[in-house]
């Protein structure tokens, strides 16, 4: 048995210099949060396996746009599966909107006339419709024959008119995908295209298929979970369904697994079903993402650099 | 301002009789249950209004089945939306499958050996799986060609041989919508059939038109939550776009909202939106649901009787 | 395996019909709810058996107080441990003073300039502390040479004008443990008398040498826990202590166990402490109190009926 | 309105570095960490205020020692309250012994054959308990005549062979307070001593008076809140009782506020009782104090840097 070494804070330590520390206390929250950044590491080094990035929550109002940029850039990520939410708010940033710092005990009936909508304490303004609407409408040509939704995602990204997460998805080659797109602001905008006559087409199952071949192709996959909700979900299914289930894992939420719910369900919960492998590594952190990814990515980046994957 | 009366328990009392005490207490957890009996009760039995119920959780593993069956029969429900899991569990189950007592404690390594499934601590055998591709693909012919995935849902319940929820949806016209349902076992099972060259057509945004017109043409709607998710967030949406937003919401779950995710956002939030109406009558329960549930609906049934809905 | 049999509601079932469903059901919050239930029955209905029960959080202002009182009356309590928080709002109310509906969205300095203290959404007149701190001055002489705490509170309960739970204690002769008073109202009146010269004795060790006496000489011991706190830990080191530990226990509780604090701590974390026997009946129940309380103190009633235990 | 600008991550940045981008985003968990620190910065530089630390949870355990112990140095701090639980192992470990890194899924009655006793994935050495029996008993003549728990507690401190935050607090004349000490190991050891016959004499009411001083004749009281149980609410306490309510307020826990309990109530909550003032600076930060604290602290030592506050 190891004992819990406690954790020494020097002046002007870097983040991975405190993870290092947590690392050698080894338990709880702070040791979580150490074994996420050690697991993470072991999977992105490892040439053999896909790294597939789970994305739920308010992260683009939360700040983590840039995080997200950055890491569709390192290769360190083989494939994304988030809400329409999120797709809509990256979106909406690159088209010149932003999020703004907010109160949670605002009156929303004031907020509402001012046209903000508010995500606990960080508001969108309600125009990002407008201009995402424009944006659909001017550019439907090129975006109504998509094959898979994935196609489309990659599209938008190809077609923004600034930096974004698309944007790095398409450049990258990274697939992303979106099984509830119907469920969201740019979902929204289609239908209304639809609801003008013109033609939109959205085949659910190319996705599958497309998700599936990955996981099934793959020597090895990791997962990594921000949040839980459909992307985590459909991610499990493609470790489910593949012939090697997950060999690492890292799943941050503040979800609690006693109701049941997918997304609160530990990561061990899925060696019964064969989404995780029974010698896997894996840690539950139980922590708002907008803390654990910033300090997890921070700490990745000086032990791996910037430098690319192999 | 109310005094808190103090719950007085009787021996041999009903659950309504329980019920009527909490809302004398007025206050906290019990205060909030009676509270979402009371919104429930205004919104059923107010005739203009279209009820809205979201589905999300283990609810058929966690015992929910009978209840949900009997609430699509009362009529009560006007439309409802669901992840995939529970259409799974529940095709599962009219098709002869169980779920099980089981042990959050056990070993996922043991289980996977024996094929059953966890969840938290409710067992779905791994089988389940095997019987719904069977079903599925000797059904084959009757289900490729639905325009929507509500009607394909409708079929899948008009065909199940067993009651089920599908089938009282399909039995007394309650459109069921499931953005997702590429993320669930019934979503896989078709993809099966695609994989062996068959063609599956799943239109999402027929799906969103549907949903869109019951809430544009409705005097009234409210909003009933068994947990987040997709279902919730997909009715929010509708709402939001609606003319009208929402008079009356009920939501159970056991997320928080300080990470700002849609699944844990109180109800009022969506005044800001525009999904809540700012003189509605609203409730947030913080209760697993499989606790409120049969609580609300016990209450309910002996306020209203079986009768349905004029 | 016995499998989840789902919930059946009938109209105007009881509340413990409905129980009975559930602990048909057997899994999540609803199984949990009437395995905490049949685990209170057995250990009340068990003759060698003493029931300690542990009360923390915001029991009086939430509508507790009748079933608190009911529950000293009915003799299937044998020691109570409390923080002084809910003797405080005991006395407070006996003296004629209520706690009234609120809304945790009001303006905590419009209520402070109103003379209200806001517990989440009930609300504490301040005036309580005026009419306690009048009767601790009225009744000092009778109050100021109790030789432990447990004795000042049941002279306290004695002289209480009206029924309270104190007093109910007193006139059952349930012992009532409160390790902390010094650190609620009742603990700061006390506080100022001494500022008036007068004395105040408090032996803290006669309290833990009492509670340890009822611990040794049970032949078997049960713990109830409504919330964490100090009435739980004081509980759970008397458990761990006495030669036998607990064989029943059940906990109410709202925290997670993954921080480790005490509150949140699983029940079978304490086998590893010898607080609670290996082959004990025991059960974490995630559920606020005031929902579960009223529930499982309804069905036990019904169970066990009105008449004490022998 | 200040816009949300997201957090970007540099190769090898200081902890004080990532705290500054997150304040810049200003939102949600990663804002709300940032705001902690600020608040924590103001009140600390703040000539005129006196600090007050609230302890609960398991931080020995949970590696938190030696920035507990760094804490006391700096002369931050004015008065800390405490849980019995931490002086228990805060002792222990400058006895000797040492927690261990462990696994919450163990055998609870494995560990329990084998010694340890379990704090979630924490495990405590059960002969800690001898070592500070052993302790107590050697050192008891110097102990029996304390006046107050403070005064004893300081004595213990004394007499410590090794540096731990007892010996600090002592050495550095910092009042420490632990009004339920005969809820811990150190009170049973006590305890132990009275049943061989032995006098202890314990005044609570002796620390009440002195935490009230500190508080009624500060010119300005900041307050630090890790978890909330006790030492929370009896900081609250003396706030609520003092001229001048706090003016600085920051509080980690993972607890909720519906429940309505002292422990998960925001800050704002005691506007309505006097005890933080309407114009306080203050945050509620939902986070694990195990990632919160040592990040908090090393953002402030590179802050403030090592020297004393003057």
């Amino acid at each position: 048995m190891k004992p819990v070494t406690h954790i020494k804070i020097k002046n002007g330590m870097s983040v991975n210099e405190l993870i290092r520390q947590m690392d050698a206390s080894g338990v709880l929250g702070g040791g979580r949060l150490a074994k996420a950044v050690n697991i993470s590491e072991a999977m992105i080094n490892d040439r053999d396996c896909k790294v597939f990035l789970g994305l739920a929550g308010p992260l683009v109002p939360g700040g983590m746009r840039e995080i997200l940029i950055d890491l569709m850039e390192t290769g360190w990520i083989d494939a994304v599966v988030t809400t329409g939410a999120t797709l809509t708010h990256d979106l909406g940033e690159a088209l010149g909107y932003r999020h703004y710092q907010g109160d949670a005990d605002a009156s929303d009936e004031e907020l509402n006339k001012q046209g903000f909508d508010r995500v606990y304490e960080s508001y969108m303004p309600n125009k990002i419709y407008e201009g995402m609407d424009d944006f659909i409408a001017r550019n439907f040509d090129k975006l109504k024959d998509f094959k898979s939704i994935k196609d489309f995602l990659w599209k938008i990204g190809e077609l923004t008119p600034a930096k974004s997460m698309l944007k790095s998805c398409f450049e990258k080659k990274i697939p992303i995908f979106c099984p509830a797109i119907s469920d969201s602001g740019i979902g929204l905008m289609l239908w209304g295209q639809l609801a003008k006559g013109r033609k939109v087409e959205a085949r659910a199952f190319e996705d599958l298929k497309e998700i599936m071949d990955i996981a099934w192709t793959a020597k090895k996959t990791g997962v990594i979970y921000l949040g839980g909700g459909v992307p985590k979900n459909y991610i499990q299914q493609a470790m489910q369904l593949a012939p090697n289930s997950a060999e690492y894992g890292v799943q941050i939420t503040m979800d609690r697994p006693e109701p049941g719910g997918s997304s609160g369900a530990e990561l061990k919960e899925g060696i019964s079903w064969g989404k995780m492998n029974p010698k896997a590594q894996y840690v539950d952190l139980i922590c708002d993402a907008t803390i654990a990814l910033p300090i997890i990515f921070a700490a990745l980046k000086e032990r791996i650099g910037n430098h690319q994957k192999l």
